[in-house]
């Protein structure tokens, strides 16, 4: 389909072959530029098809070199800890709130798979901070500053299988409240079974920016696209605008073909000085891929 | 089975024809005695099956007269409080925190089913305070009193159709946090299925006292039954206890018929003064009912 969205010519940009270990599959990094450092942290699985959380590094946004090691998650109370988060880390974000590194990503463990939430100064340890909310919910990612004082979480609650994004605020990052849904799935669209976070939201004049994930229903099972979604600057819990229909679909073959076909999955985000976006997303729950596009078509796409 | 808990003999106290609308089904109330007073707030569907919150009032505890129209939910931004709680209010608790009575309930709206907190002083009238935590959640109690500073909560996450009874602990009621496990449901025992508050909790010298439910499966679907469960005064995320079988099963006509066959579901219980426990629970989703049990039956139940 036409797409303001521009794949890299050279993707995938991480294969599983890539990786210094037993690796089944790599995708859904999170990412993060700091000076002229690209890191990004991927959701990277044995072959025992465990998750972990790998770091990968690069000058140049697309040439990346992996860590030796999986990134360590540490927490005061390990043993409490392990019981929400023996089993896998997936799904990670990097999210940058007020010059602090937090990891957020999808912690599983026997009780079921919750939103943890980590900070890191090395991208090596993760200390953990805290578990918002209750388990049956992941994709969570953090907005860049507090608002009215508060920090501000989306997330996606999932509910007999599909969900909505949410959103959330806290005073410290540990009590979260004034849930509500910022943007519901709608049934016979695009975004009929579950809609969510994506990337951290881009801070723009028109609004936060966050690139979204979408599923609707198929024959075969669930399709995953791209969308945009804009939402209000002072009140992120309003929602300015949602891009008509999807803004990417899997089309080349490592989206189509994979562990599992036919899945796009925006995990991070990266705002260049010249307005180009570089947005990094899993491809068929097996590589990690990169694409383009300029801020000012993403927002647009949000106000059709 | 033998039981240490007695059912009184003119079940249900509560019939679908005792309250003055076209009910259908009356059952699952939250129980509170102020002064002479017994007030029941039952679960009453009308013949549509939608679920309304209905107060009934006692002098002796078992004689109910029905208020003449159902408690009325009130909040400051209407508009948004349906998004959550249009459907229908179900299953509220009356728990009383530092002599303010706080009703807590399955708020169910387009969304999905979450726990509702609201306050009441004339059981008329119940004022939106929260929802606390997200959706796919209910059977949320309080804690008569704050603990450490915190108000505490006990609910039950639903995960894909099962669920443990939670712990989570507020500054204000409104932002909620240090959520973990406190009884786990375990796997092919009485409570291999769900397991969850259940009544406000009951202080005693030996621990807080919580009467629950707790789910088995059979060929023919859910089996509910009742059990017990002894928290830490000073760390009620601390299990002491729980009752090594269910404390009582369906055996009555009442619990083995009717809308859903087969279930007991405890949401009120009142200490007397002579160590009596009066429990109020649901029969088969149809009849309000009581059943008496001493509480030192009750703690030591919670021992073997």
């Amino acid at each position: 389909m036409k797409s303001i969205i521009t794949r890299y010519k050279q993707n995938p940009i991480l294969n599983p072959e890539d990786m210094p270990f037993d690796c089944f599959a790599v995708y859904n990094g999170g990412a993060v530029k700091i000076g002229n450092e690209y890191i990004l942290m991927v959701r990277a699985e044995d072959s025992k098809r465990k998750s972990h959380a790998w770091v990968a590094r690069s000058s140049n946004g697309v040439d990346f070199t992996p860590d030796p090691e999986a990134v360590k998650f540490v927490a005061e109370d390990m043993e409490t800890y392990q019981k929400y988060a023996a089993d896998s880390w997936y799904d990670p974000r990097i999210n940058v709130v007020e010059d602090k590194y937090y990891i957020t990503y999808a912690a599983a463990g026997k009780h079921g798979c919750r939103v943890g939430l980590g900070k890191t100064t090395d991208f090596k340890i993760v200390e953990h901070v805290s578990f918002p909310l209750h388990v049956q919910n992941r994709n969570g990612v953090l907005f860049p500053e507090k608002i009215d004082g508060m920090y501000v979480l989306l997330h996606r609650p999932d509910v007999n299988g599909g969900g909505s994004m949410w959103i959330s605020r806290s005073p410290d990052l540990k009590y979260w409240g004034d849930t509500e849904v910022v943007t519901p799935k709608r049934s016979g669209l695009w975004d009929s079974i579950k809609i969510g976070a994506g990337t951290p939201p881009i801070k723009t004049d028109a609004g936060w920016l966050v690139i979204i994930h979408a599923v609707c229903g198929n024959c075969a099972g669930n399709y995953y696209t791209m969308g945009s979604v804009l939402l209000d600057l002072e009140n992120p819990g309003k929602m300015i605008g949602r891009s008509a229909g999807c803004i990417m679909r899997p089309e080349a073959d490592y989206e189509q073909t994979g562990f599992v076909p036919n899945v796009i999955f925006p995990t991070g985000a990266i705002l260049e000085d010249d307005g180009e976006v570089k947005i990094y997303y899993g491809a068929a729950d097996n590589y990690e891929c990169m694409a383009t596009a300029s801020i000012e078509d993403l927002i647009k796409s949000c106000k059709n």
